[in-house]
Parts: C-alpha cells; structure tokens; sequence
C-alpha cells in the first residue's frame, strides 16, 4: 500500500516564504487569515486527509461505486460516507466560501493546500465534493437571490453537492453540438430532458440531495454555442421557498467501468422531464459553465500535483531501503549486501525529476490560487485586471501541465519500484492510473492548449503573458545581484526572452495561416510551463535563501533547482524546434493516407 | 473494444523494400526463406493472430489467471488453452527453430513479424510461448546432448513451454544477491530449493510439462554472481531417457494482481528440494542466463512495438469517426454537424508521433533480428563479429525505446479518446495498463541504459555505435542526390557526428568519476534511439522511392519522415544538454535531503 504523509514543511514554505501570503491576504482584507488561523488549518487538514481519507484509497479502488439498476442508487465504497460526514462536522466545506452562506470566509489560496492534501490522499473521495464549488461559484455569479438562498447554503455547508452537466454522448469538448433541451413550465420552472455522461458524483450515498448544474437548450435556442443556457436541477425537487419535495425526474441510468478513480462515482445521468430553474439570462449559459470550468480546472491540475507528490513520497521510501547493486563509484553502505537505490544517479534522476516538478508545481498551482483572491479582493482595479489577465493565462499551463506531470511522476516513481511497482499490492499502479483521467476531464491538454494560444494569448494580445514576463524581470532585476542566484537568472532572462519571441513568431504565423495555432498549441504550452517552473524555481532558492529554513532545506532547494535548470529545463529546446517547424508537416498528409 | 488489424503492407515494407530481407537470407543459407514462403507465413500468422488470438485479448485481461490454492494449479482465462492447441498445430511455435529438433529452420527475422502480430493481438496469451524461446536458446548454446534430446524438441513443437527463473524477492536487477541453492545428489542431479518470483508462465494449463530454467547457488559458489549456476527443472521429473515421472517439487504459491496483463500468469514459484539439471559449467550460469536474457529482450521491444501500432490503429478510426468542433482554418466537412476530430493539428500530431515511432521502431526491432541471423550465419567471421557489435548495441536500444514510445503511443492514442479513452468499454486503457509492464521486465529502462553506456559503448570502445555510425555515413554517401532526401540528409549526418562526440565526452568524463555513466545513461539511451530512428526514417523514405508502392503510400512515408525530423527529433538537444551536465546535480544532494 501507497502512504501519504502531508508535505506540511513545504506547503508552508510555498505559502509564506515564497508567496508572502499573510501579507497578501491582510492587504486584501482577508483579516482572518492570519498565519496562525492558516498554520492551523494546515494541521488539522493534515490530521483528517492523512487519519480519515488516506487509509480509504486503497479500498475504493478495490471495491469502487456500485449501482442499484433497480433504484438507480449508488453506494460509495465503505468509509466513505463516514469520512464525508467527519467533512462536513468539521466545517471543511465552506472553508473559503462567502460567510453570508455559512462560510468561514477565508482567501482562496488557503483553502488550495487543503484541496491538495485531499487529492493526494484520496483522489476519489475528494471527487465528490469538488464540484460543489464550482456549483457554488455558478450560483454566487449568476444565481438568482431565491436560488443562493435555497441551493447556497447547503452546498457551502456540505449538507448536499454539486455536479456539472455538461458532457453527451456526441459531444465533450464542442458544447455547441449539445441535445439536452428546456422546456418552460407555466410555474416558471423548466422541463430538462436528455442523456449526460462522464458526471462525476452524480449520484451517491453521501448527501441528501444533489445539486445538478445542467446545461440546456431553449425551444428558441440559437444553434451551436450561442444557445446554450444553464439550469439548476436538484435531484429532489426544491420549491423556491426551499421546501423539499418529492424525487425529481433524473436517474443514474449506469457507472462507467474505468482504468482508475473507481471510489468516483462517473454516471450516466438521464433527464426526462426533471424540474430546473434557469439560471443567468437565456441562451448564455456557455459564459457561467466557463465559471465553474475554471475553478474545476485549477482544481484538476492540483489533482495532478497531489498525486505526483504522493508517488513521489512512497519511491523515496522504497529507493532507500531497496538494497540493489553497488554504487558504480564504490560501495557505498559496505556492511550492507548491496547499496540502497537510492545511490544510482538514474534512480535520483527519477526522484529528483518529482521532485522539480512536484515543488515548483506547487507554486504554481497555489500562486493561481492567489491570484483569483487578488482578482476579487485587489481595492485597485488595475491591479484586479492585471490578476485577472495573469490568471486566464496561468489556468491552463496549471490545469495541463500539472496534470501531464502527474502522469509523468507517476510513472518514474513506479518505475523506481522496477517490477513491483506494477503489483497491486504496493499501490503505485493504482496512482498510476488514477493520474490518466487527470489530463483528459475538464478539458483534454489539447483543449488546455487551444485555450492558451488561442484565446489566452492571440486574443487578447498577450495580456496575460506581458503581466508574467513583467514578473521575471522584476524578479531578476532584483535579485540580480545574488549569489545563490548566480547561475539560474541568465537562463531565465534569456528563456523570458525567447517566450516573447516565439509568441510572436506564432502570432506571424498565424495571421497567414490558421492552422499555425492548433500546430503550435500543445508545444507552447509545454514550453510555456516548463519556463514558469524555472521562474518558481528561481524564486524558491532567492525565498529559502532569505528565510529561517534549515540549511538542509536551503541545500535541497538550490540542488533542485540546479538539477531543474541543467536537466528539466532543455526540453523547451525540443518544444520550441516543434513549434515553429509550421502546421505543414501536420496538415500535409490526407486522412486516409495515415 | 479495440480492434487489431495485421499491418501486412508495412510489415512486407520494412522486410523486402527496407532490409532486403529475402536477398540476406538467401545469402545466409536459408534457402527455403523465399519470398513466396515468407508471405505464405506473414499471411497465416495474420489470419490466426487477428481471428483466434484478438478477440481473446478483452477476456484475458477481465477474467485474468486463475489459482487453486489446494494443487497450486493455474487455470487460464477462457479460450486460451483452445488458441495454444491451435497455435502449436499450426506449427508456429518452431517457426524459427533448428530443423534438428523439429522446427521449420526459419531465420530469426522471419519470426519477428508473427511476433509482433502476437503482442498486438493479444500480449497475455504470447507471454505463455514467449520464454519457449528464451529456454530454447539457453539449451541449444548450453545444453549437454542428453538435455537437447529430452527438453528441446517438446518446447520446440510447443508441447512443453518454458520459463526464466531468475528473480528473487530481494534480488531483481541484481542477480549476485540471489539464494536459491542446488545441492548435488547421488544420480548426478540436484536438489532445488528457493522462492522465484515474477515468473511468467510458471504454471498454467496450456500444456502438460512446464521446463523451468532455473538460476541458484551451489554448495561451493562464490559470493556475487560469479557463483550463480543455470538449473534445468521440468515441472514434472523427465529422467536422462525423456521418461515422465512423477510431479516435481516444484510449486506455483501464489499469482500477482498487477496494473495489466491479466490474461499473463505471473507466478510466485516455490522449489521445495525439486529435480534439476545443472545446465552448462558450475558458477557459469550468468552467460547462460545473457543468452535468454538477449532473446526476451528484443521480445519485449516487439511487445512495445505491437501495442503501440494496435493503439495507433484504434486512434486513427476513432479520430476519423469522432465529429467534434470545425477546423480552425474553416469546416472540413461542412455537410456533418462538425467535422472529424482528424482534420484537428493537435491530434494529427498525437497520431503522427504514433505513426512515426510505430513505423520507424518496427525497422529498429526488425534490423536487430536481422543481425541475430547474420551474427551467427554469414560465412565471413569478420561479418559475424560486425553483427554481432551491432547486435549489442542494439539490444538495449531496441527493448527499452520501443517500450517507453510504447507507453508514450498508447498515452497518444488514448488522449485522442478524450474521457472515453479512459471507459473500459473501448479498450484503450487496457493497451496503456498492459504496456506499462513492458518498461519493467526483463530489465527496466535504467538497467537497459547502463547496459548499452557502460558495457555495450564504454567497455568495447564503441565497437557497435562504430558499426552503426559507419552505416549512417554510407547511406548518407549512397543516396547524396536524391531529391527526396535533401532535407533530411544534413541533419541525420549532424546527429551522427554529435553522437560520436558525445560518447567521447562522456568517456572523457567517466575516466575521472564512474558516477557520470549512471548520470548520462538514460539520457544516452533515448538520444541513441531517436538518431537510429532518424536513420530508419530516413531508409524508409529511400527505399519507399526506389519500390513500387503506390503514390499515396510514398507520400506518407515522406510526410511522416518530415514530421519525424521537425517535431521529434528535437527531443534529442533535451537528451544532449541532461547528458552532458554532468553528474554533480545528480549526486550531490544528500539521501536523506531529498
């Protein structure tokens, strides 16, 4: 079995000593969160996802959801509910929601640790209060002052969840092509008929109701995207005055059979009729859905760290008790048969590869966090905007390329264990495969990537983009005379630099020929992630360096980032060779000359 | 499901247009390798792999092995033990074995294309004949005329199959650790005793005797692995006269729950005091072991290889049928609601990676058994000697790159699922789980790339890379003018010149700190891959030119040759810039540190 144990050290270094959040959060007014009220949220977070959720991953991989075709009830693997109900008692839910909803009100990026621990822990449990947030955040944007009433208040108490309806059969990715139609009632209230798949949590055995956000069509609905509208259907129905009424007309008509989150609830959800409320105005539905998309998709991308992290912690302790061959400069441990793995540079390579990704992926994902608190909360406007900017454009790089690492730490940590790791017994095969759905759900890498160069970058004139090469220059300027730093602000100058330069090469490119975006996109995207990492990098040495930490973590930070600069960092070379070598060399063959 | 298809035109392709096959193994001696009988055999291993052993391939993995733990026998998922009949009266099993022992006296090149066919189709049920051949091997180098007489002609008719029991629950890359012990008895024989695990096909019900080739320590053995012996040791006892006896002590105690393979009996074995042969010199067992070792590799590339092309395959229809958002350049298919996932660059790129890695590996996995034939059958020595150089360098290039793209195609492939690639139904996520063993066994990458840096390169003074350099230089002579090659010509000579002087640096590196082999190796390995690949590519465009293939058939050659060089080859200035970094960032940071 896989353990977990909660990267307290780091996450509090992520936090405080690189990201300055206390600071951060008292300027935004965020009172509360002051570092002892975040110390202990991080404690108590621990002490549940490692105590309650961790020791339930393995048996909901192994014993997974069951469905009752009778009924349509679906039962959670056992302990989940228990650990569910340990959730709700202990306010978790609401951590960071509006405290007129019974929140408590806390920044955003605070919550992000917790959401981490919760996915490396059990990725399948914390599936099913994930959505609610982005349920809660539809609701909070767009929902009518009935709607927050009645549906808010349990979603941020964690009494009922959440779900997003987006997916059918014919269509995932290009919502245009959607079926599901809305027919008005004479209360007001909307008729939802039709069939969505891939809906995670949208049935099970842990609350008393579910709260389904539906996207829809209107008799009247423009065709494509543009008539699309967004619905709030509870799975017992709901008066407006928040009376519970009877089941409504939505079933979980089958569990999808899948490589991995088997404790996951995926249903099939049919509609027939079931009673919803429009929520927003008609026919812009495609706006609120990217409102729940976005907080899901940073959410997802934390999956891919959590994970990473976890596998990370478990090849560690298997390559240094893993006794195997002598070290090729000598044996190192000579009273031992054979040196732990842990001596070859190939298996360090491995781990420290993890290690790169896991840590400055951290930062990443938490300073996207922080960036919605300062887009929200900033008292100057410019400085919101700019937050914002910087965050559209982040949110893919964190979605996707957290998530691709998640798939590639997986595999070395795995891979560390040689052919054990591929027993089921040790529990890195199931992380394995828990980390597959994470790059394909809430948009593909290669929606992430169409989303960044597209609309990200093409569209808005790379506004996101000038705000995170602003942050690179500042941050070599001022450090530019700092010794630890002595080696890596070159690099980083001269990769900033390049960033630019191939944006706008592609940008060239692209007012010829369309298909230079889609070409490019999957490459710039990668490239795009690996030299923010080597910003994070940078800045993680400068903040240990500046901090009280230990002059063992000082060390382990530089060696990572030195280890990061020299061995991660040159695949931007093969990423910018691929995407500049134009959409020919992938357009040019006939489809069915493949 | 997924479907399999035998890619007959390109296997045909790389066999007579590429390598000339049928002109080598005329001038080898196998006269009776002609053309006719060499598509005779391409077209009934076609027809049994894709009818009798395809659709076998979903059950195996759902249903899995099964063990009694009162007899310890092993009963295999429904239909395997029928297909083994029907494979070993086909006479497949001694395809390529010598005539002497009832085989069909093939080369060892005619047999690849049915093997990879096997993998594709259904790579559980080929791991129950695969050790056949590495038991075969071992015997027919090694074995006393009794053993030949007794155990060879059995496994070689497939009525018998054979296993490799190297690995020991402490002992897995490092064979020196190991403790199974062989005590001499009075008769000649000796008495086994040890726990082996991870072994593949060690119990089953295919057939009625099992011959396990078995490594242990006699009495007087040396510490290490110079004191490592090879054992013959049938599941029931066969005396010197090929008489059946009674059951031996030797016993399956328990069968692996793993990521993939189901279908693949991975057995814990226990030799309690069993029967064996000594096989070969006392304390010699770690050559033999090397002779079966080598077989099982190449196997495992071809496992890699046939995976990846069934994964491809699947893509390809899926993308093709799959309607999903327009074309960024305007729709493809105006007449559908959206046009095919194809007409999208970033998918063209995953299905082209695909197709780039399957096409070009199968040359790499084809040439190396090529060079077995010639390695042991050209009349000149010196032409024998070069095979075999070549032949070892090879080796691990083929098992560990054709492994990794493996896990990287079926990555590719089922990403062009979107969510419904991780869906069972499809049966992309089985093709990932199943090629995720292949990186493990019969040595991991990391082992496979100190076996090329360390022993293949440094300990020969580069005497295969020489031969392969000497190739890329002649072709590059050759085929100068050739238009179609004009772009890739200038390239794939740089990349041999920078191979060489890479491997001078870090010899140059190694001579003052061992470690700096263990720190390039990985990044060695991959960069000797995709420069071999650029080659095959390269050959597959000159060869496809000079064929009578059709128009469209040439284009897509040129075209995946193109993207090859433009998108993947880049990978190597990532590989060249790790490998040279030196060890320091590898080795500094402290065990406990990380």
């Amino acid at each position: 079995m896989s353990t977990y144990q909660v990267p307290l050290a780091d996450m509090r270094f992520a936090l405080f000593d690189v990201l300055d959040a206390e600071t951060a959060f008292q300027r935004l007014g965020y009172t509360d969160a002051t570092r002892d009220v975040l110390d202990a949220v991080l404690e108590e977070g621990a002490r549940f996802t490692s105590t309650v959720l961790a020791p339930l991953n393995a048996i909901g991989d192994r014993e997974g959801c069951k469905l009752d075709r009778e009924t349509g009830a679906v039962t959670t693997p056992p302990g989940f509910k228990q650990a569910y109900a340990q959730y709700v008692e202990g306010g978790w839910p609401g951590l960071t929601s509006p405290s007129e909803f019974g929140g408590q009100g806390l920044p955003h990026a605070a919550g992000v640790p917790l959401k981490e621990m919760i996915d490396a822990a059990n990725l399948s449990w914390g599936n099913f209060p994930l959505l609610s947030h982005g349920a809660t955040e539809a609701l909070l944007h767009y929902g009518e002052a009935w709607q927050q009433e009645v549906f808010l208040k349990p979603l941020v108490e964690g009494r009922w969840t959440g779900t997003m309806c987006l997916t059918e059969p014919h269509c995932g990715s290009d919502l245009g092509l959607l079926k599901t139609r809305a027919e008005p009632q004479p209360d007001g209230s909307y008729a939802i008929s039709g069939t969505k798949i891939f809906i995670t949590a949208g049935e099970h055995d842990l609350t008393d109701n579910i709260v389904h956000l539906v996207l829809a069509r209107l008799p009247d609905a423009p065709a494509g995207s543009k008539g699309i509208s967004l619905f709030v259907v509870p799975k017992h129905r709901v008066d407006r005055d928040g009376n519970i009424g009877e089941a409504n007309a939505v079933r979980c008509g089958s569990l999808e059979h899948k490589m991995g989150i088997h404790g996951s609830a995926t249903c099939v959800m049919n509609f027939d009729g079931a009673q919803g409320y429009l929520v927003g105005k008609p026919h812009k539905g495609l706006a609120a859905m990217f409102v729940m998309m976005n907080t899901a998709r940073l959410a997802v991308g934390l999956q891919g760290l959590g994970l990473s992290d976890r596998a990370l912690q478990n090849a560690l302790r298997y390559s240094r008790e893993r006794l195997q061959m002598r070290s090729l400069s000598g044996p190192k441990y000579p009273d031992k048969p054979a040196d732990p793995i842990i001596v070859h540079p190939d298996v360090r390579r491995m781990l420290l590869t993890c290690k790169a990704l896991v840590e400055g992926g951290r930062l990443m994902g938490y300073d996207a966090a922080l960036q919605v608190d300062i887009a929200t909360h900033a008292e100057d406007a410019a400085e919101r905007e700019q937050a914002d900017a910087l965050l559209g454009f982040v949110t893919p790089i964190v979605k996707a390329c957290l998530t691709e690492w998640g798939v590639e730490c997986t595999y070395h940590a795995l891979q560390c264990f040689g052919g054990h790791g591929y027993i089921a017994e040790h529990g890195m095969e199931q992380l394995a495969r828990d980390a597959r759905i994470t790059t394909l759900y809430e948009g593909t890498t290669g929606i992430q990537a169409l989303d960044l160069l597209g609309r990200k970058v093409m569209q808005t004139q790379g506004a996101g983009l000038k705000v995170f090469l602003e942050r690179i220059t500042r941050f070599c300027d001022e450090q530019a005379d700092h010794p630890a730093l002595a080696d890596l602000l070159g690099p980083l100058r001269e990769k900033a630099a390049q960033w630019q330069e191939l944006t706008m090469q592609i940008g060239r490119r692209a007012s010829a020929n369309a298909e230079e975006i889609g070409a490019a996109s999957y490459d710039y995207l990668m490239y795009s992630g690996y030299v923010a990492l080597a910003y994070w990098w940078a800045r993680s040495v400068a903040a240990s360096e500046a901090s009280s930490q230990s002059a063992s973590f000082k060390a382990a930070k530089r060696e990572t980032a030195r280890f990061y600069f020299a061995r991660i960092l040159p695949r931007t070379q093969a990423h910018a060779a691929a995407m500049v070598s134009g959409a020919d060399n992938l357009t040019a063959l006939d489809a069915d000359a493949f």
